[in-house]
């Protein structure tokens, strides 16, 4: 099965593709999107193509995407919520079944606890997907949320229907 | 000119269509789009469907969204961003130039104070544009969004382009 991971934002949207067979997992390809300028249509337009296009290219069979870690800072949920629903639309567009996985969980699945910082988390990546170089944090959190997903995929999107049914 | 109104929104999201000829205004249509379910990409990518296909339908030469207000409650921030954002992205996949106007303004211009109640601005609506009948409040909003870019649609997008830049 072959997975994509998303960790969504305006500014920089990270992806990685995995495939996983059984409990072996290995590395397809990763990078980020990324989107700037002063129209925030454009910049979501430019996320939806560079997003449909990494689709297009690995063909990936299901996704999965980080759950958005709601803060004080509205305009930044703001923003993020944006980008998030872009590219949850541009997976469902494509009929991707997608996971969603808490920032801990996450970190738990791949590093062991839920309060990781970035450089285990990239060490523990590239452990995990032997010969991979994640192209920065994005990327590197995106292939995380691929490999959460390798582990709990099936269980997690029953849970989750269950729980908003 | 054809301004296409939108009160962005998850659960529901309302939309109108007025036609503006210099200081006159008139009503082609308005309604609101529902999207429920247990799946948000579903959700969001049948938001997109049906505001393409009103978009197809009527064939706007601009559109107007209002500011998104961002509170305290976090987890409705991000909801009503998501849907926020794919309405973005519909209308910048249709081309359309989009004016961005903040609830108070949309007030402020439609009824004359920044702090109306529902009613008033479904009052004026009617009386700016004879023999319109909206179908929710939702859509009156929407055609009130309408409404204020076609007094303020030009300055606003040079406004928000520089004050982006």
């Amino acid at each position: 099965m072959r997975i994509l991971g998303i960790d969504p934002g305006l500014r920089t949207l990270g992806w990685g593709v995995i495939e996983s067979n059984g409990s072996r997992l290995s590395h397809v390809a990763n990078g980020h999107c990324t989107s700037d300028g002063d129209d925030l249509g454009e910049r979501l337009l430019s996320l939806h193509n560079q997003v449909t296009e990494i689709i297009e290219a690995y063909a990936p069979d299901q996704a999965a995407i980080e759950q958005t870690f709601v803060n004080k800072d509205g305009a930044g949920t703001l923003k993020l919520g944006q980008a998030r629903g872009v590219a949850l639309l541009t997976l469902a567009k494509a009929g991707l079944p997608v996971g969603e996985y808490a920032p801990n969980r996450v970190k738990k699945t791949v590093v062991g606890v839920g309060h990781a910082e970035k450089e285990q988390v990239l060490h523990m990546v590239k452990l995990q997907l032997p010969g991979c170089e994640p192209k920065g944090p994005d990327a590197a959190d995106a292939l995380a949320i691929a490999i959460c997903h390798a582990y709990y995929g099936g269980t997690q999107q029953r849970q989750l229907k269950e729980k908003r049914a």
